[in-house]
């Protein structure tokens, strides 16, 4: 029922913000060791996920989800396992908050610390994926956040299975229980509440496909850390080393065809494709890259079919690839403004003044000087886990690690000063 | 005409765009000197702006506008010559932009900088102080940003001679004149175009009452750093010195009510009450400070009238203050939760530990022990200047100097690293 609805998302997100206080006063030895629990309770009750994942997988089977879809939804011992390493692993990493960033003392005497504080209370909705249940739960945990978990209908069962063990496992640990809320509706409405509940959620995090991102993007009034679309090119320069060009293009694109950080158009300087056409078609051959080529290059590269709008704008996740010819850098520069997502962008050249021209120009997370795109990843660059890749400016920009779950505090102590 | 509008608002902020690139790559040398000229400039020219003021003042007059609100619309010589100032001031400030802040290489060779960069263009919306005009342009030049300005109509004549001005300093200067733009309609929609311009507008940032900052945000699909609402208070513990409750208390209410950091409530133990009232009720009287108490308030101090719902809500921006009663700090704690804005809020005690509770559970930009609500400022925390004070969590958090105008950029370079 709607009204039931409407009181229960409200109700779980107050019992979030309550128990975010509680959680803000714990040290970090009392946060890791809940962390470590919590692990320790997933490996043990692994087979009751299990179980409820098969609920997931066979409604996944009668409405007919693709086979990488089922993939994404399935869940085995290992994984499970996997899921309290990673607990494991957040409960190794810094403590971000509570963290002196700087400390003054104005002349009248009066004592001013900016300090590092959870943010508070985080609204995580996502699509299939249960592992984001865990680790998303755990990074929270780990900042002195509460967190609202809005997961898939699709991974329903193994979600609410997956809070009810972490709840079990909360109850032996100082973090109080309600500090995870999981909304088990599936009703559209219940998104659309979190959407608008400034008084008790401080910040949405949407992670799945760009519709999902979007429609938090222009419904919420509360502040969204936006994540994830990459449309993202490799620009190879008339002083472009063809070695260097063609390794980086197929790691881009064909590594991981379906994240957020591959390559979806090579942007290539005509000088460079009229002297490399052959090794360029015969890579993309032995890679089974299919071509989606402007005029140019479907003329040069043979089974290129012709690209349209589409082509540039989007993702296209899988091994196929957009080929745009351009006269220089600029014409480079100019494309990927028009259709880039501010995700991750490479230029390949030798020449490092070009090079510079580039990465100074395009407006990017992350800027690439001969190297593969794929970098652009919390854990490649070493930040230990990450919540999303922000294509934002605003708070954090690139991957988001344990630092971007938080925000400062101004504390001031005195004995009396006025103005 | 709507149309026409449209087309002019968004071909504007396209220009803005296009001129942020090239100051993106101007020095810091070259941004002062041209912050200098532009100071030249306003003190060559205050005349015009002073003709211009005259029309604005004109307009208000027969609209009925109150002194207060005249006031803030008034330009004279001098306050030109403070506009002029401020640039100066900020021609002297550290550019806030090609900062590395931090610098690491992988085990594969590849280097990584974290730098920080412009936000790229920033759309300004703001009400009736012309000198929004100079101060906001003059930061957003500082940091490399261009900026799209959308005044209140009743400043419409002062803020498009301000601009006109501005613009014939730029002119003499390496910095494109396109970086200043000014919407000259005072139509609505064109406020709106801005909220959505997600392409070539980079953040929002709303100067004025509460109900302009809360249609930003609640329309705007541009993020928005949200400004400036303070409904402030000072809890006065039982353990707090008489002589420091009552100057903090005074200062916090009179030195300046109509400002965002000034307080609005004050929340009194019980315990202290009783044995103060006659020094409360003596220095409020002296200080022409009005009472809307509860109920206990209102029995103890004479004069005093019942508050309600509206008086916790809501700023008074005048002499009035609000005044709740409680039994212990936690009592305290919950009403600022319900009633605070997240700005500034002051604990008086003699009694540390309490003073930590207080500090670490109330949610708020800056938090004083002992001292008065009133240092929530840029200028009096030593930032040098500010854009405003942000009341929200992410991105920055109170008074935002030159930094907050920007974001940063991953630059990697390597020598044909792939995943």
């Amino acid at each position: 029922m709607t009204v039931m609805n409407k009181v229960n998302v409200e109700e779980q997100a107050i019992l979030a913000k309550k128990a975010a206080k509680i959680l803000s006063l714990l040290s970090t030895e009392e946060k890791n060791a809940a962390l470590l629990t919590l692990a320790d309770v997933l490996d043990a009750e692994y087979e009751t996920i299990l179980t409820a994942n098969k609920e997931d997988l066979e409604n996944g089977r009668k409405k007919g989800y693709d086979d990488a879809y089922m993939d994404r939804l399935t869940l085995t011992k290992e994984r499970v396992e996997e899921f309290a390493q990673g607990l494991r692993d957040v409960a190794k990493l810094e403590d971000p908050t509570g963290i002196v960033n700087s400390d003054w003392t104005l002349d009248n005497g009066l004592n001013v610390q900016k300090i590092t504080v959870p943010l508070g209370v985080i609204g995580m909705i996502y699509e299939a994926r249960p592992n984001v249940t865990v680790d998303a739960s755990g990074l929270a945990l780990k900042s002195g956040n509460a967190i609202v978990l809005k997961g898939g209908s699709s991974a329903i069962h193994s979600n609410k299975q997956i809070v009810d063990v972490i709840h079990r496992g909360l109850e032996q640990t100082k973090i109080p229980k309600e500090a995870v809320q999981f909304i088990a509706s599936t009703d559209r409405e219940a998104t659309q509440q979190l959407f608008t509940m400034k008084k008790h959620i401080d910040v949405l995090i949407p992670r799945g496909g760009g519709s999902l991102i979007q429609a938090v993007v222009n419904n919420a009034t509360v502040p969204v850390l936006e994540t994830g679309v990459g449309n993202c090119h490799i620009y190879i320069d008339a002083e472009a080393d063809v070695n260097k060009a063609l390794a980086i293009l197929v790691n881009a694109k064909t590594d991981r065809p379906a994240v957020c950080n591959a390559a979806e158009t090579a942007i290539i300087h005509k000088d460079w494709l009229d002297t490399n056409k052959d090794a360029l078609t015969q890579t993309l051959k032995e890679n089974n890259i299919a071509v989606h080529g402007d005029e140019l290059a479907v003329k040069v590269i043979p089974g290129a079919v012709s690209a349209g709008e589409d082509d540039w704008a989007n993702e296209y996740l899988s091994t196929d690839i957009a080929i745009k010819t351009v006269n220089n850098v600029e014409e480079a520069i100019d494309h990927i403004d028009a259709y880039g997502t501010k995700h991750s962008e490479a230029i390949i050249t030798e020449n490092k003044e070009t090079a510079d021209t580039f990465m100074k120009l395009v407006d990017a997370a992350a800027l690439y000087h001969n190297a593969s795109t794929r970098f652009t990843d919390g854990s490649a660059l070493g930040f230990g886990a990450e919540i999303g890749i922000s294509t934002q400016k605003l708070h954090a920009r690139g991957p988001m690690g344990l630092p971007a779950l938080t925000t400062i505090k101004y504390m001031m102590n005195g004995n009396g000063q006025t103005r």
